[in-house]
């Protein structure tokens, strides 16, 4: 197992450790959570009562995979926990998502969350966001006018592919991938790309995590938002 | 034909006396811009030449039975002219838009134009925005979440629907109708709204109207902004 991939796993099975019986909880996406997710199963076989709400069709599978009892939104809205892990983490806890193309449903359940932990390896903490392109999600109808509308923001977007055709989410979206390279503002670059008619959302979380564990090679590190 | 109708048929056939040669041209959606569009095709068959963006799976369905010939946003990012319909147009040009479920192209055709008239019949007029419940279209995973937060801003937001199953737009997202009855500050109303996590786009359609038509019983009322 490579030196990152053990990192992910420190990370995503200490995260099961916040988890409490009875709590609804917000299944995150990517590799960093696989983690979580198959040690949530073994505490799941061994009576942990809980329910989850994967923000995406592959952290669904892992669900299933690993007998982790799934619920919706038509059920509750207000998750007890969200689980989750990010492309950048800064030192106010901001952060960059979206690289796995997950971003909406990923905001969708963190923010529906009283609490959010993000689980990553070492190298996912930056001193500034921006170097990891942004994710924005866009309707896939006009989606080059949306581009121009967002390149006026500062960069040069990039539609994401998978093989030869547009990459797309589990929304039926797009995703521009925008090298901004140094974000100075976050809030304010997320309001002016969030105003852009077109944009589903961006993949900047601000302001919204609680908790970051970060996986190390023989330890985990556990850093409170101050 | 009903009295609404030919007020429709009025401001529809007016409309087209804008349309000039080269032009590429935003098509609106709804009832309205179906008598544009059957004008329309009358006078490209009688040599104008002119190509269109339809902002609607409807209004492309109308190109296509009278020789619209049309175009997309991967041929160009700006557009000469937008027509459209609205479901309310108050003194100052805000509108609200959406009844038809089309909000999120028209946005974004109209945004993309350098001019917008927009086609009434009477009824449409009204001095302050809200009666007409505000659609709101969201993406489907999370709905509740979402109306939920919009809530917030003062309203019980309904979902639309189409029978007996959720009303889908053709981006394949939800509808939210929202009776807000009264809305006195439409720009702060639509970025709150635009903001929430899993909103899509609004109906309100601030500050981008040039020109409205409207149809009456025997003639047109052409208003400029001022």
């Amino acid at each position: 197992m490579e030196q990152i991939d053990v990192q992910k796993k420190m990370a995503g099975k200490k995260a099961v450790d916040y988890i409490k019986d009875g709590m609804t909880i917000g299944l995150g996406s990517g590799s960093t959570v696989y983690w979580m997710m198959k040690r949530l199963g073994e505490l799941v076989k061994e009576g942990l009562d809980i329910k989850g709400i994967p923000s995406s069709l592959r952290t669904e599978g892992w669900a299933k995979q690993f007998g982790v009892p799934l619920t919706d939104f038509s059920n509750t809205q207000q998750l007890d926990l969200a689980i989750d892990g990010a492309d950048e983490v800064d030192p106010q806890f901001n952060l960059i998502k979206g690289g796995g193309g997950s971003l909406v449903r990923e905001k969708i359940v963190n923010t529906a969350s009283k609490k959010l932990i993000i689980i990553i390896d070492e190298s996912k903490l930056v001193d500034q966001l921006g170097a990891f392109s942004l994710p924005v999600e866009v309707v896939q109808f006009g989606y080059e006018a949306t581009a121009l509308q967002i390149s006026k923001l500062g960069c040069e977007p990039v539609l994401r592919m998978n093989g030869k055709e547009p990459f797309v989410s589990n929304n039926g979206n797009f995703i521009l991938d925008c090298p901004f390279r140094v974000i100075n503002h976050p809030e304010q670059l997320n309001d002016d790309i969030k105003s852009v008619v077109g944009v589903v959302e961006t993949g900047l979380f601000l302001g919204m995590t609680d908790l970051v564990i970060v996986g190390k090679d023989a330890c985990v590190e556990v850093l409170e938002n101050s």
